[in-house]
């Protein structure tokens, strides 16, 4: 895999991840582009003791644009998009929207409860194909592990930015989870903080040593919630499944984060986690693009490292071909979730799927 | 206020709160109903440590019906729905589809990590006008006092059911929010846990103690954030908030729930709210019904309730006439919100709502 790094006419960074070695990337970015906008404030909510990010200048951000217009697909000689190049394999770039981006670091307050500071961090693109019309599960497995060999180097390269304390790699697919782009891609977030559902977990394992391997041997034991597993990954349904639709997929060794993977370890996953989106398309008989969010969890840049669990978690809120469920006062409000698809019955689905 | 307490065809207790002192109800409910479903069953989540509620039996719930088979409009000669009387001023009954239901205690373990017990609790809904085609926001200043009354009556007689450790009366307003009956009403939770966000939240107090009078000054202080204020309330957007519309309403005295308010604080709070949802509705000019969860943060049944200080959190995904703020990777996965609304922006946009 090569790596060629660019800037954009507006100076954001954008590095092109190559299959064949001998790939050139030289084309400018012509455009006359304003600069990126400041970042977003980070808040201090003194009652539930969590940052939040205020970030304004999103409200603005490209939404749902026709295809012609996509900014992800490859620019023509006729049409300049984000991305300079007429083709690539994969692609990533700095967000011209950003949660997070480089900043001097700052503080102030807002109340005497609710001090704020930059939101210093970093938001990026990941293209997964120049092909607009592809979706991860349509990928192949050479493409796919591309893209996870980039979600590793720029793991690694975001920790390495002042002021980003974790690095998250995602995917939002459908516009039911919001999606405002269609092209295929997925986000990486340098946060200024480490998020608060890692702080739970992290303190649950504090409490408990050998907490997140205790939890994968049972599911293991138990089999009944597995959907897939081989050698080095095991994809199953958690006993206490939040969503309608949710599998997590956690490797067999401890590791704290994706460049710690070894290439064994990654040549295993791809087949099937490919697999898992390819069942999950196909939950409901016909195939339907399913919505999902997936999640790799990873260990935070500075602290616990030897706590954490690498695992992605992959989750949908479809709960039947017309139905979504939908985060409403008890979930919203209240933080307690009821899940109305018993997570020993989606696992069945999910593994008597035919493809 | 006069409470009148029955019981439906399946042994559902239903309780009207009428205006009037002479009102009389004897219908009876001939409908030849299922008995009522087992409970939720609660996992342990041993990673983020919380209860999940596991609820199967809620996907066949009643969904979007045509309004001439509302179950929450009264009785007509011709058709019979949850309500035996063909007239109501307010009326409770419990849930035919409950997430926790009165039942046994039991244990149980899903895997040695994830113990299960029954979800024992109780659901409630609160029809607040036997008119379908109102809402909340329309409801005279003499029914939304007596939708009030009944909140607080059913807050003290669910804290007395075995099990109960919190109760949570909430309403959630739209399709977008995942609404599934379009007549106006509300529910009522009797959790058999202290809740995720009220943990969270007695947690934070216990560490800095008279935090909630402290932000609640600093934010009367301020100003800048400041919806609608009275003698006995403050309505404000929160200087962190989460949501591209969340105001929370806080009585200026620290109490634990709604039992706790004296009679002039119930009177002052009706008018207040009835504006803001008012506003809500024109938030973007012409009348536009805004999706939203009201949720009042009470004090658990049990213990802390020194700690507590009630108050209510209305809040909107609507960011834009067209555009909704979705829960998307960084928030349901991470826990980490990005509001694309800056609060002070938020609160002055409410303030200069004309009605």
């Amino acid at each position: 895999m090569k790596q060629t790094s660019s800037r954009l006419a507006d100076g954001r960074e954008i590095i092109y991840f190559d299959e064949r070695d001998d790939a050139v990337h030289t084309r400018i970015d012509t455009r006359d582009l304003a600069p990126p906008p400041q970042p977003s404030q980070l808040r201090w909510d003194p009652l539930l003791e969590e940052w939040v990010a205020v970030a304004a200048h999103r409200q603005t951000r490209t939404f749902l644009p026709p295809t012609d217009e996509c900014p992800l697909c490859p620019s023509t000689p006729e049409r300049a998009t984000e991305v300079p190049e007429y083709d690539y394999d994969v692609v990533v770039f700095e967000n011209r929207f950003p949660s997070f981006a480089p900043a001097p670091a700052s503080a102030g307050e807002i109340t005497p409860l609710t001090p704020s500071r930059a939101g210093v961090g970093r938001c990026e693109v990941v293209c997964f194909t120049a092909d607009h019309d592809a979706s991860f599960a349509s990928l192949p497995v050479s493409r796919a592990r591309t893209v996870l060999a980039a979600q590793a180097a720029r793991t690694a390269a975001l920790a390495e930015l002042p002021g980003v304390e974790q690095v998250f790699c995602f995917e939002n697919r459908g516009v039911e989870i919001g999606v405002t782009l269609h092209h295929p891609h997925g986000q990486i977030y340098g946060y200024p903080f480490v998020t608060p559902r890692t702080r739970a977990m992290l303190g649950a394992a504090r409490r408990r040593a050998g907490l997140f391997g205790e939890v994968l041997a049972a599911e293991r034991a138990a089999g009944v919630r597995v959907v897939a597993a081989n050698e080095h990954w095991t994809a199953y349904v958690p006993a206490a499944a939040r969503w309608p639709f949710e599998v997590h997929v956690v490797p067999h060794r401890q590791v704290p984060d994706l460049p710690a993977l070894t290439d064994a370890e990654r040549d295993a996953f791809v087949p099937l986690y490919l697999d898992l989106l390819r069942r999950m398309d196909r939950l409901f008989g016909a195939p339907m693009p399913m919505p999902y969010i997936s999640a790799w969890h990873q260990a935070p840049v500075l602290v616990d490292r030897d706590l954490a669990w690498l695992h992605l978690q992959l989750f949908s809120p479809r709960r039947a071909p017309d139905k979504l469920k939908h985060l409403a006062g008890s979930e919203s409000a209240m933080g307690v979730f009821v899940n109305d698809v018993l997570p020993e019955e989606a696992a069945r689905l999910l593994r008597e799927v035919v493809p």
